[in-house]
């Protein structure tokens, strides 16, 4: 890990619309750096894709969050205009948002118990990255 | 406060859908931390719940947010498959987010005029909690 | 710049809806910050506003945006109470967040090739604000 303890993840999407659960990637990150206490700042370099936090237990949590979004915001609107007709995966991407702040407290991240982290694929399959920002506290 | 400059306040909820507003309690943790700049990382560890910033003054606002978010992602929807029958709250938490950052300017929240912080709650009532992490400057 | 990295720019917006690219702005404040490497808090002191990231390239996507958001969230619906009769940039405000952090690397920004930083407005036009914050890596 670099001065900036910055590091950075590749995240291999399969469908249009998936969250993929990258908890696991994000502790490692978290356990190799060797930080007892600070923060975990996560940042998505795509703009038709995002990063959110939700329930890690039942798959049909996430399964319900895509179907949905994808009725409310359609592949297709009479209004867009993009002419690469994803604008559906722009609004989702600033609607859940690119980042997010993780506290990190005796040397894990302080999730709740059914909290997993997630990648926000709207427009795949792609290869995605991730970049994951460990903070330590100043003291 | 530990070294960590961590510290978590209880919320406790009275209906399913309620944004309450704990700008006292954050700002109570601010002034006793007595850091003079820097930020207040709050984190909501909950999957159907969040946290956001909106108008102090008026409380129609934030009833008008929860009933218009409940109309557009109502308790049953046809295509939610999640057993425990709450998708709708997960899907208002990913898009209503988990986690905000505050600056902290000359030892209080640098907040606008009309802006109070609000936990949500999409699936109560409930007991909840919230962390509130105070990160100074590094100088 | 003083001890809290704090600055402010003025944002004058010319619609009722618009996102307003500011990422040249928040750029000439890392610049001038002369930090290496950290990460720069962006914060919105209104109610309705917000900021995100989004495409830089196409303004279709950004008018595509705000287009929708108006169809799917409108200025008028038979249950606001709120009586300044904005309620509509209230929600939008909430759902796109009035913070966001972007990591600061090797004195510049760490935006993917197409991401552009986005002052949303939802109410205007107005004149607004926004803070930066720079915050160095703690070493």
């Amino acid at each position: 890990m670099n001065s900036e303890r910055l590091t950075r993840i590749n995240v291999e999407t399969s469908s249009r619309s998936q969250l993929i659960d990258i908890t696991r990637e994000v502790r490692k990150a978290v356990a190799s750096s060797g930080v007892s206490g600070g923060s975990c700042l996560l940042f998505v370099p795509h703009t038709t894709a995002g990063v959110t936090i939700n329930e890690n237990a039942d798959p049909d949590v996430t399964a319900d969050i895509t179907a949905f979004l994808n009725k409310k915001i359609p592949l297709s609107d009479p209004g867009f205009r993009h002419s690469e007709g994803n604008s559906d995966a722009h609004i989702k991407s600033t609607l859940t948002g690119t980042s997010l702040d993780v506290i990190i407290s005796e040397g894990d991240l302080l999730l709740g118990t059914w909290q997993g982290i997630y990648f926000c694929e709207y427009d795949g399959p792609r290869s995605r990255k991730l970049y994951i920002k460990i903070r330590p506290d100043s003291g």
